[in-house]
This record gives C-alpha cells, sequence and structure tokens, in this order.
C-alpha cells in the first residue's frame, strides 16, 4: 500500500512538474485519482484556465471521483480565491481518501485544508514523497515564507572555470545537449535573468528554442546603469515574449529608459548603492511581480552578487571537455573572502554525463 | 565462448592494474591460465623479482598449464631481456592457446612474439580488450612510440574553477573520499609531480598515506631557480622515498643544490628558457629515468605548461561543491589561447559522486 502511495504520488509529481514556469505566482501542483487501483483522474494546475489540478482531475473522472484516492502534491486549498476551495470540492465530490505530499505554506491555507478534508470525514495522509514535493514547490514555498523567488544559477564553464576567452568568445564551449538542457531549463522558470555584461558581450535572445514552447518565460537583465547597447536582440523580441530591465533607481538615463520602454521593454528600478544593485531587493520586487522561479545565466559578477547575498537556491554546472587557461573570464566574479569556510557551500544533488559534456546539480548547503 | 574471452581477460587486466607504479620501466602486465573453464594460474608483473605475469601464472600453475589457454593483457615477449622469452616459456609449458589483448609497441617485441607463438603450433588470438589495455599500458606505450611517460594531470577546484583562496589556503577544499581517492591514484603512477609555486605555498610531503603502500612513488617537484624553502617537509621525508628536484640547467644556486643533495635529494637539470623550464624536454628526461607514469597536482602554471605544451593524457577533475569567487588561485594559470578552437580538448571518460564531491576523468581528445 505504500508502495502504491509512492508510485502514484511520483506520477502526481511528474504531472505537477509539467505546470512549473507557467503558472506564477501559483504553486504548479499535480493531482491523481485513483480508483480500485486504477487511475480515473489526472490533474496539473492549469495555466490558461487557472483551474487548480484537484477540480482538474474532478473534472476528468466525474463521477468516478466517488470512493477514490486523490493524490496531491500540495495541500489543499481551503480559501475563495479564484477558484472555490479544492477540500470542498474534493468532499463534494465523494472523495474517500487525500494523500497529501507537502503542506502548505500559505497563511491562508497553512493545515485549514487538512482539517476541512477531516473535519468531513475523509481520511488524510500527509508526508508521502514530501521532499520530492518541497523541491518542486521551492518557489512558492520561497515567496511565501521569505517574500522572494527561488533562483537557479546556471554556470556553463570549461575544465577550469572559465565561460569565454579573454576576448570574450564563448560560443560554444558546451555541446548541444547540454544547450539544450539549459532550454528545458529556461522553460521551466518564470524568468531568465542575466546581468549587463553578459548582455553587452553576448547580445542575447535568451529566448527558449526548439523546445515547442507555447510561452517564453520573462527575460531579464539587471543593469545598474541601464547602460546596454539598444537596439539589440532583446528589444528586436520584445514582442516575442516579455523583456524586463532591472536598473538602480535614478540610475538610468531618462533616454534609454523612453527608448527601450519605446521598444515595448519594461523597466524597473530597485535600490541601490556602491554602483550595485541591491539583489536581495531585486529579488523582493521580482516576487512582488508575481514570479517565483528564476534562472540566472551569469555573468561572473551577476553570479558572485548573489552566491555572496546568499540568494542562489540551486546551483546547475555544465562542465566541457577544454580548457581555457587563467585569461579566460571567470564563472563567478569576486566575493572578498577571508576564510575558505566562508565560501558559499553547496551539496550535490544529481551528477550525470550530457553529449561530451557533465551537468551537475547542486543545492544550497 | 567470446564472452569467456572478454571474462577471463578482465581478470587478467586487474591483475594487471595492481602492478601500475611499481614495475616502471616495464609494463603492468595481467596473466590468467584457463583449463577446462577453471583457473589454474594467475600473474601479475613482479616487482620483487622481475618476473613476467606470464613467468609467475606458468609458475603457479605448474603441470595444469599443460593445455591450457592463457589471457594476457601484453603480447609476451620474444627476447632475452631480464628474463628468458616469455612465448619461449608458453610453448615449454605446453599452453595451447593465447590469447592477447593489446601488442607489444617495443621494437624488441612488435609481433615477434606472436609469430614465435603461431610458429609453435600455438592458436593466438588478439585485439580482446585492447582498449582497455591500451589505457593500462599507456605509460609503457608512451615512453616507446613518443620517448616520455604519459601524465595525468589532477586538478581539484570549487565549482568555480578555485584551488585555494586569494591567501593560499586550499586546506580542505575537496572532502575525504576525494584525497583518498587522489592518493590512490598516486599509487598507481611512477612518479607524483608538483610545481614550485605549489611546494613553496603548501609544504606538501606528497607521499602516499592511508593506503598500505609498500612503496612510495617518485616525488618531483620542477621548479626552474630551484627556490625552494629549505628544510621542508620533502627534505625531511627523502628517507621515505625517493625524491627529485627539477630544475633549470644553470640556474639552481650551487648552495640550494649542495643543501638539497646533502639532504638525500636528487636534483636533474633540464633546459630552459625564458625563465620557464622546457616542458617536453623535462618529460623525456623522466622517461629515460625510467618513469612511464607521471601524476601531477599542480599548480596552475605547471598544470597550464603541461597543457600548453600537449603533454597531459589524462586530466582527473574533483570538483567540491563550494565557490571562491575570482580572486583565488585558479585551477590552471594563462594559456595564451587566440581562439576557443585552440583550446586544450578532453574527451569525457567517466564521472561519478565521490563523497560530497564529484570526480571527473577526462582523455586528451
Amino acid at each position: 500500500m505504500s508502495e502504491d502511495h509512492t508510485r502514484h504520488m511520483r506520477q502526481a509529481l511528474t504531472l505537477g512538474r509539467r505546470g512549473l514556469g507557467r503558472v506564477a505566482p501559483w504553486p504548479s501542483v499535480g493531482c491523481v485519482l485513483v480508483r480500485e487501483g486504477r487511475i480515473v483522474g489526472r490533474g496539473t494546475s492549469d495555466a490558461v484556465t487557472l483551474r487548480h489540478a484537484e477540480r482538474v482531475a474532478l473534472d476528468q473522472a466525474g463521477e468516478a471521483a466517488r470512493g477514490a484516492t486523490a493524490y496531491v502534491t500540495l495541500e489543499p486549498c481551503s480559501h475563495h480565491g479564484r477558484t472555490p476551495p479544492c477540500a470542498d470540492a474534493l468532499v463534494a465530490a465523494g472523495i474517500a481518501r487525500v494523500v497529501i505530499a507537502a503542506g502548505d505554506p500559505n497563511p491562508q491555507v497553512a493545515g485549514q485544508g487538512i482539517a476541512r478534508l477531516r473535519a468531513a470525514g475523509i481520511e488524510v495522509l500527509t508526508g508521502v514523497m514530501e521532499k520530492e514535493a518541497t523541491e518542486q514547490h521551492l518557489g512558492f514555498f520561497r515567496v511565501m515564507t521569505e517574500g522572494r523567488p527561488m533562483l537557479t544559477l546556471k554556470l556553463a564553464s570549461t575544465l577550469d572555470g572559465r565561460i569565454a576567452t579573454a576576448s570574450g568568445e564563448s560560443r560554444w564551449i558546451t555541446g548541444p545537449e547540454a544547450r539544450r538542457a539549459v532550454h528545458a531549463l529556461r522553460m521551466s522558470h518564470d524568468a531568465v535573468l542575466v546581468g549587463g555584461g553578459t548582455a553587452r558581450a553576448d547580445d542575447p535572445a535568451l529566448t527558449v528554442r526548439e523546445m515547442g514552447a507555447d510561452a517564453q518565460p520573462v527575460r531579464i537583465v539587471a543593469s545598474h546603469g541601464l547602460d546596454l547597447p539598444f537596439p539589440s536582440r532583446l528589444s528586436a523580441s520584445a514582442g516575442d515574449g516579455p523583456v524586463w530591465l532591472i536598473h538602480g533607481e535614478g540610475q538610468a538615463t531618462s533616454a534609454s529608459l523612453s527608448a527601450w520602454t519605446g521598444a515595448g521593454v519594461r523597466c524597473l528600478g530597485v535600490p541601490a548603492s556602491g554602483g550595485r544593485l541591491d539583489v536581495p531587493a531585486m529579488m523582493q520586487r521580482l516576487a512582488a511581480e508575481r514570479l517565483t522561479r528564476i534562472f540566472c545565466e551569469g555573468g561572473g559578477s551577476l553570479a558572485a552578487s548573489l552566491l555572496d547575498a546568499g540568494l542562489v537556491d540551486r546551483l546547475v554546472l555544465m562542465i566541457a571537455g577544454k580548457v581555457i587557461g587563467s585569461e579566460g573570464r571567470p564563472s563567478v566574479g569576486p566575493l572578498d573572502l577571508a576564510f575558505l569556510t566562508d565560501a558559499p557551500t553547496f551539496q550535490l544533488r544529481d551528477v550525470r554525463a550530457l553529449g561530451g559534456d557533465v551537468m551537475q546539480t547542486w543545492a544550497r548547503a
């Protein structure tokens, strides 16, 4: 039975994963309804209709939901928000048992969903694959508990930690499989973020390509002085999906602000001091702008600022079988460490060969 | 049958691996004798008695060798060297068939071992697990065909390619499992090599510890001007195993030469120019000194020189879950690359989690 719980919750997590990067600021939830060992309904938080995963699965199951067990990756909601409470919907559909992976830290839910189900006589199990679910909901949880999105930092470097030659040549250090994995990662986040240096050096479009993407993550450039080349691939592609520029409050010229705004790009001022953006304030602003999952692709200065501020939740390192040497551009800029024990530290989550490269996933320790 | 060949050759390779780092300048060979599906003799090139693997296995099998199949990781020798020719010994013992992984590039053998076996009516198969055997014999093969030892470069770095903080703190970036793997790698090489900068910064002993080692690899420091602190852990431990210092010809002071020599350390002059050692000449000298497998542990300058000269056959990268930032010491010094296509390139051979770190093995492409 507990093996069945794990198996069905894994199915629910697989469904939930599909919505990552598509439903912010809401969590991407997966739901599976099982009656007599047979799946009678499946649901993912719906990015278009805004229906919750439970509602989607109940609608699919219809009368077959009566007496079924619901596997849900997040505690069903108990409050009237965009939709009526899912806890009530599960009760009304005659669900016999609800298995929940993770509780909802949203103060409007926080155990009340579970309480409402139990009050209606439904058996509730919690904590099934909670670790995996917490990982999947990390963006939503960070916003709820800390007021900032989760952030994944991607570094794509040579064996010696370089992201470009001294002259700035970086195409291509990693191979096509690694680059494809990066596009998949972009798609599972709400926004792609780079620093001004990278925008100046690479003129990137930052769009998701070749993935059958039907929506683009928000593309964000963080540039203290908004000193970015205009026009550029970003300004030219503003019609393909949102582009936001984050600059220091009062640090951008009115000329550049009006040029970018005229191109359909949003410019957001955030606090800054000493010529640098206040990156914790920037992240709070991104949460206020309803983003939960940020994918930062460098460069070295922005990476260093985020690491220094303890804002990097996941670090994805792509390593290619090349050596550039110490004149090359470093993957991470200065951190001003006094001692090795002060170094930002990560725990290995996954390592794999990917084409001719190595992909590693690390989590903040 | 061909599955049996693979299985028995794998056993022979396992035996051969044991002698790596112990039998230079000779190859470390493994031999298994099989009669009627049963192993009747096992042999590894013997570091003490200097017997060849075939001789060891034949001595163990005695009369049981008659009619057996011999699996040998390298073509049996045909010339009178330290020992009588193994090809003759296999014939005399009544071996019915010989399965060989790799031919011997030694011009004194080079197919003559096989010819001698065939002339005696023995069935000879070649090429079984040739790739694995070529990897195992790489040091011997490099010396035979190119007059230089094989070289493994180890880099132990943070996620951003740093091997120490700006102040030189490097203990410990990687964890105990990775450090233990490094000791095992030291033991499978004939010599451990570091540059003068590392010797000055870390005062390393470079000995193999905690591995039940009954012999130490030669410990070598490459220092153009022989400007190394004296006394040091190296001078103090010269009695525990050989220590060699490589300096530029005519670049060492007579005072330092006599101090080191007096401590029981060998000083070897090699050609140098522009304040740098001629690393290809250094490697030729190490081959002349009967070394076949060199394990270089940095630092960044020596690593860069070796990479630049195309002398790195294998690159072992240990990555720890820490970030030091760009003030930290780089794993590889300047390479003076004009274009990314000029970057030294490696192919992934193996990647694995090791304790909390990641170990990657790359081969020169």
